[in-house]
């Protein structure tokens, strides 16, 4: 038989809870802190208890929760629940004449299920709060903007592979990998982003993803041969001293990408190693059983696995006062956080699966530098178990939202951009995208949830335009579902203006400045776009309900005690059928009335829904309560 | 919305996978091993390709699967998968023309899902293989035969809470807490056990699980006073070796329990600390930072919890040589595990969470005395998240089996017994019991699945008879499910000759000897499940797929390659309704035939299905495929 939750009675679509302040008074307490645990549900639910089950100490809690708070449509149950471990999962069971349900991140079940399901908190957790006020945004630097045309990479200066390095025209389209060899250079550097800031800062940005700007061998620069040296084609260290004053002027932040998992072949810690079996780096790496040869990343020959088994390595990663990883934390660059590069194969070879420990033991090391530094995993696939609060912040989250949202408008499956068979082009059912964001979110706590990294686009999958077979309306649906989204907004460089671009390095391409260039449409709606989530507490820190997914149609609400929004996106062609939604279920009245914030329509509730109707392709809205 | 995986088309129904030597060459692989790994889908399905989506070194592995075979209803899908690290997580992607499904431990999904929904391989696990071929028998020692009534408690011997022991005569009923403060003695013991050993064997019994037996002031003796002293009321250590002699002559094992999460109130480690805070196990013992006392377990005074951040205790309790869960194991006693009392709790206080820790530890010590030592772990709630092969090797399956079968029989939830009001009386709808099932089930590696520890009801709930109103025929259902499902059965002694009572200590009334008190078709009944599933190799290691849950009916089937059974039980009225069983999605072609092992009665598949017709109230089917 399909394995499913049994169907449901109509009314247990308005039971919600989340971990927002919306639910949670405090949804950061402290260890011993006593915060008022609440639950909405329906008005016509035949409910008669209501009782909040949590894991104290691996023994059943159960509190009984009374009736706070009555609206014209719903009940506010409330109930105390003291966080007295560093992790408290918690569930509800709602007991009605007929039987009992419990009430999960997943949703409601008469059957019981693994604590898994469980919503949690989090005691002492000190979350990077500045990260939910962020609008990021991701640059190859290779290719924004040539601040500083003297430390361009230079015609044959280096060789890799066979192949010299090229200076290219900006503008010009970047060379494909089985001749290029990454070895095409367009002059982009760190002068180039301090320049460009103030476009950024128009556009709303308030946050920089940079991918690597070590010294490495590729335009790329994951292969780092250096920890400690930024990139002289970039500028060099000083350049980004210089980066960070600009951006402490304009109140920006900034994180950069370092690759914990391997490093580049010109490393001397690897050339050591190679040359000299008894190198003090010798134990920074694994040699492969079969082969004996140093391990490689999937192979890459110019990328050298390293191995978290060594105490050494860990130290220079780091342990060390001036270890990598906290180096850069401090004056004068200070940068905000980092983006780890390969996180979910760090630390893990064979018989060693080490990630768990890594990370565990890295977080205090960052930590004690800078409290609120943010650190964000690469992860394309599920890299939410490292997201309890004590190894990572966040994941780059592709699973949770990025793949889901760009197989349903475009069909973009992980592999079909290298046309594996494992990739499925089709369209992805509404439905089934609701399902994945919530299995997703609800497998983390909510206030890990509201700093989860979302994209519709990287330096590693072709650009959102491409996805949307050059389908600009499209695209505008899916950056309204991300601005909308838990978790923070990254705009991948050049997404803004209408920059497009298939499978690594076409998605690489030159930032256009030359206006002209520019959609100015796409660009208007981004910034009007962020400019919506900059002024809406409700997006940033707001709880998160799904409402409708079915047909062509997402809706989704975020909602806190004084702001509530819905945010739609239609992806069907023009003259959209009628799409009913059911707006009662988050607890908005008949007769309520809801502006949309980019077209200006208003929409009356009635029978407990909006209905949208002869929406155009591709169209979004952005519906909030007045 | 409600959360919900999306509809599925109908032949999604018939693919299956799990971790049973059906569709893995061998579940139990070493290090390195390369397995082959199978999927069953109907014929009628539109594949087109199918991948294995592994999880290696924290990156996806994607393995093609070919056709291997093809049967008259389903084609049979095989790929090599190598297990080259402990734990290997894997999936499936089933590609069609119009799109693709990931099928996991859950079913079938268009959503992509945490991994925690994958199947998983354990690579060098050892499995305590003796317990996928016993059927346990769980004895509270005090109430099950008096072998020698000379070493009988006798009135007034000792004392707890203002109660004097009391001799009571085999029969009695036991007397409540309220009054009897668990001072009611009846003078079973050992002795009694080892003259009754030929009784047990002519049910069928290989296994047995005794409650504790330490020296201890209580009739449950869960307040231990002496981890290394048989109590002398229940024969001594000579009695224990005894027993071990006479069960080595009929070739079957015993396992003990044992509180590791606290002592009693006698027990030397604690007064030494209550007396002397510079005491040398002082450090065993938490201390309540609001009132200072020594914390106990839920507040109960005489059950002291231990402190697991104490080393010295480790040692004790299992590093020593004579460790407390070692001593045992060594002869001349050679227990064959571990009953590990309120494992839930063991090693978590406030900050302290040291569950995971303990176990992880604790593990080597043991199977370094005894290999195949069982460790169980009580568990009412979730224990799958101890269930990875390096932490125990089962839970007794409360949330997995057996309160989802009580509260479908009886609608016996947690806390019913005590009435507290958020123990849900009503019957848990047939669907929903399968889908807890799945859920804990697909939570686990089936190789622990296989020895998942399962009851209808023990020393610490209502008597499955007294749950079922008493009404035996809703028993006998109860008793196919548990003699069926994946794990080992445990029949709470008495049970089988229908014995009754509530909420403890009723539930621990004295064995009735007097054979005219048996009810005899019980016992027959029980005798010949018991005989099924030691001649039904299906039953013990094969796979598990749900086939009906509707109405008052749940069937599942079990299948190896050369035996599959159905297992079906029908809570309703006599004269059932036709229940239509969809053999077909169990690779059943038509024109079979299904032989129940139980009434004879012979059943023929056509178009896909079996029709279950007429049923009695309370049958169960034991279905063999001729």
């Amino acid at each position: 038989m399909p394995i499913h939750m049994p169907d449901l009675p109509e009314w247990t679509a308005g039971v919600h809870h989340d971990g927002s302040v919306m639910y949670v008074t405090n949804p950061l307490p402290e260890l011993n802190e006593t915060v008022t645990i609440k639950l909405r549900t329906p008005l016509a639910a035949p409910i008669r208890h209501v009782f909040i089950r949590a894991m104290v100490d691996g023994e059943y809690h159960w509190v009984p929760m009374r009736i706070q708070e009555e609206t014209k449509t719903s009940q506010i149950w409330a109930g105390p629940l003291t966080v007295a471990q560093p992790r408290l999962d918690y569930r509800f069971k709602i007991m009605l004449d007929e039987g009992s349900y419990y009430y999960t991140a997943l949703g409601m079940s008469h059957a019981d299920t693994p604590d898994a399901d469980d919503f949690t908190l989090l005691a002492d957790y000190k979350a990077p709060l500045w990260v939910r006020d962020a609008i990021f945004y991701q640059i190859f630097p290779d290719r924004f903007y040539n601040g500083d045309p003297s430390n361009d990479t230079q015609n044959g200066e280096f060789e890799h592979a066979g192949v010299k390095s090229m200076k290219r025209q900006w503008g010009e389209l970047p060379i494909p990998w089985a001749k290029g060899r990454s070895m095409d250079f367009f002059g982009g550097d760190l002068q180039g982003i301090t320049q460009k800031l103030d476009y950024l800062r128009d556009l709303g940005v308030t946050s920089l993803y940079l991918c690597p700007i070590f010294l490495a061998g590729t335009n790329h620069k994951y292969d780092i041969n250096d920890f400690w040296q930024i990139d002289p084609h970039f500028g060099g260290n000083e350049a980004l001293a210089e980066l960070r004053r600009a951006l402490d002027e304009r109140g920006m932040h900034i994180i950069l990408d370092i690759t914990t998992n391997h490093i580049g072949h010109q490393n001397t810690w690897y050339l050591d190693a190679r040359d000299n079996p008894d190198a003090d780096t010798a134990e920074f790496f694994d040699f492969n059983p079969t082969t004996g040869e140093i391990d490689t990343w999937l192979g890459v020959p110019i990328l050298l696995k390293l191995n978290y088994t060594s105490q050494k390595l860990r130290d220079r990663m780091y342990r060390d006062d001036d270890a990598a990883l906290r180096y850069w934390l401090k004056e004068p660059y200070c940068i905000d956080g980092w983006r780890l590069d390969v996180a979910n194969m760090t630390g893990n070879l064979r018989t060693h699966q080490l990630d768990h420990d890594v990370w565990r033991e890295m977080r205090p090391h960052i930590k004690q530098v800078k409290p609120d530094a943010y650190l964000l995993g690469e992860y394309f696939m599920d890299g939410t178990p490292h997201l309890g609060g004590d190894e990572l912040d966040a994941s780059m989250n592709y699973a949770g939202f990025n793949i889901s949202v760009r197989r349903w408008l475009g069909g973009a499956d992980v592999g079909t951009q290298d046309k594996h068979p494992h990739g499925d082009m089709s369209l992805l059912p509404s439905d089934a995208v609701a399902y994945q964001w919530q299995r997703f979110m609800g497998a983390v706590p909510y206030v890990i949830a509201l700093q989860q990294f979302n994209q519709l686009g990287s330096h590693d999958t072709t650009r959102i335009l491409h996805v949307a077979g050059e389908d600009k309306a499209l695209v505008k649906a899916g950056t309204a579902l991300l601005m909308g989204f838990p978790g923070v907004p990254c705009i991948y460089y050049g997404d803004e203006v209408g920059m497009t671009g298939g499978k690594d390095p076409d998605n690489r391409r030159t930032m256009p400045w030359d206006e002209t260039d520019w959609d100015q449409d796409m660009r208007a709606f981004h910034q009007r776009l962020i400019e919506i989530r900059h002024n809406s507490p409700a997006l940033k820190t707001g709880g998160f309900q799904l409402l409708l997914a079915e047909g062509d149609m997402l809706a989704y609400q975020r909602h806190l005690p004084d702001q509530t929004l819905i945010v739609a996106a239609y992806r069907g062609l023009d003259n959209a059928p009628d799409y009913h939604v059911p707006v009662w279920q988050g607890g908005i009245v008949d007769g309520a009335q809801l502006k949309d914030l980019l077209s200006g329509d208003v929409y009356t509730v009635e029978g407990g829904q909006i209905v949208l109707g002869g929406l155009a392709h591709g169209q979004a809205l952005v519906l909030e309560l007045q």
